[in-house]
């Protein structure tokens, strides 16, 4: 609580920050490419460009935020280490961050993660804690946790830094646009928390205000746009459980619904049945490994709840870190 | 015969030609990226970066070749249409190519190949013709149609248009490694008949004299490895089979060849398990969908068959067009 009421008072970052955090990615994240998608076009009738994120380091957006935040630390900082809790895709940001800024990193997990998500934060050198979704708090845990090693605790998505560094995607979506000749009218991102979106929001509405953007969330899980509609913070309903395991947070971060509050045109939520069925459109026509909370903007697309019909839109595909029985079993359910 | 005669006599492309091919694509191709991958060069002790053809359009590098073709055709001789015969990765390029550009198209295919590639081929418009791979012969089917048609027969790769086309890959490679300040040492690409490797090894070798180029091909087929060799175009035995669809052709083109013959430092053949590996690597660790025969030159790096110790190794995966059941079946063996 008493970091909840810090956060009230923290200044969002601004594109400055953002800028810095781009030059401070170049030599070590992905410049991810803006690809055509010729087959939703055709489908639409707009034009439709996929930010392929799953192809970061990490294979998610996370990496980005993770290692601006961490390479931010004055160096004594550094050398005491992180910890940080997650679902799985910010563990493996922070942990590959980390290594790379030669930072020891402990990091919180639940339980269920998927175990390909476990693997590789292991094998990016961090000590995975795990705990019980449903009856521990993770960030009790981490808090305690970050005390007692004199540790910096690497929040998800309520930090100024963690949005700086998502919000480079929204520098590159809208360079990348323009390059192609193509301005974005609409811009859909998968969101849990809000830091994807909120960094985005930051670069591309002071790039390119008319650009209209909406969040894209499992059904369940749509705080932020019910948040949105409502003008505060919603909870999700206790002890729900999505296919779309990298979007479970129960409300949207105070400090990214202060910016997507300001900035963001609204959100739609997707089901289950879609969200498979776009990873295997996403397997089939554009030959991408796709998770499911990655897959939540072309879902909404496919599934018609955002028309696209003479419009430019890019879908921000965020992570592709999924288990082969996932995987499989969502190929399989979108067949049926 | 007489065909393969007159191709003794022409003229393979320059440069000039790709960097005419390269203007003719940028409006309706993919640039696809140059992607690091930060996993092969921890296994590998090397710098691999991934050409990702499989995002191209029609979902690998052969809509390249084939719209180059018959953008050059005359207005009269493409309204007359065009005839192809392919396994599947040329069909679907040359039939993308074809109804962007207003020709009719007739494909003659293999009854046996993938049914996402007959699927595909026929959802761009173009009229499919079955045949039998071990008892009729593609070239004559296509020869007689074309003839009987007035169409222009669009060779998969024993041409100088489509070499030229697919020439332009080699030109993005060498541009997009210098972007990231990692002249390239070793450039390894599929090989079937050898039109994707001698267009890269126009546009490579004119550009970037001390890359070395290697080809990667299913044992069994590997036939263009061996000619490089022995320095005569070797045959493979007939009645093969392989996972590997698209590289089954028996023998090198005689164009591609003497292309070939001059710029191609050898050849390495992978096995079917080394394949299946790839493909799962591929899908977990790079999140992209490889087709069998794109995966080879990363199932050769990862099978140890090429030292990327200390080197810059480019690999093209050339294309994405696998059916669910191969792609399942082939995650399963690289699991055994």
């Amino acid at each position: 609580m008493a970091e909840d009421l810090t956060l009230e008072t923290v200044t969002p970052p601004g594109m400055e920050d953002i800028r810095a955090a781009a030059a401070a990615l170049a030599p070590v994240a992905v410049e991810t490419p803006l690809l055509p998608a010729f087959a939703l076009d055709r489908m639409t009738g707009g034009r439709v460009l996929i930010k392929p994120e799953l192809l970061q380091r990490t294979g998610s957006f996370k990496f980005r935020g993770a290692y601006n935040k961490i390479r931010s630390l004055d160096p004594d900082r550094r050398r005491r280490g992180v910890v940080a809790f997650s679902s799985g895709n910010h563990a493996q940001g922070v942990a590959a961050a980390a290594q790379l800024l030669g930072a020891p990193a402990v990091i919180v997990m639940p339980a269920d993660a998927p175990s390909i998500k476990i693997e590789n934060t292991r094998g990016y050198g961090a000590e995975v804690l795990l705990y019980d979704r449903d009856r521990e708090d993770r960030e009790a845990i981490a808090s305690e946790l970050a005390r007692r090693k004199g540790a910096t605790l690497v929040r998800p998505y309520d930090d100024p830094d963690i949005i700086a560094g998502q919000g480079t995607i929204g520098l590159e979506l809208v360079r990348q646009a323009e390059a192609l000749g193509r301005p974005l009218d609409l811009v859909l991102a998968p969101c849990s928390g809000g830091g994807l979106m909120a960094g985005c929001a930051i670069a591309i509405k002071s790039l390119s205000p008319e650009t209209r953007l909406l969040t894209a969330e499992p059904e369940g899980f749509d705080d932020m746009a019910r948040s949105l509609a409502s003008g505060r913070r919603e909870r999700n309903a206790p002890g729900g459980r999505s296919i779309c395991d990298a979007l479970m947070s129960p409300t949207p971060g105070i400090l990214t619904f202060r910016v997507n509050r300001e900035l963001v045109d609204g959100g739609v939520a997707v089901s289950e049945a879609e969200v498979c069925r776009a990873m295997a459109f996403a397997f089939r026509e554009l030959k991408l490994v796709v998770e499911p909370g990655g897959a939540t903007p072309l879902a909404a697309l496919l599934a018609g709840k955002v028309d696209a019909a003479g419009k430019t839109v890019a879908l921000v595909l965020s992570g592709g870190n999924v288990d082969r029985a996932t995987f499989l079993a969502a190929l399989e359910a979108a067949r049926g």
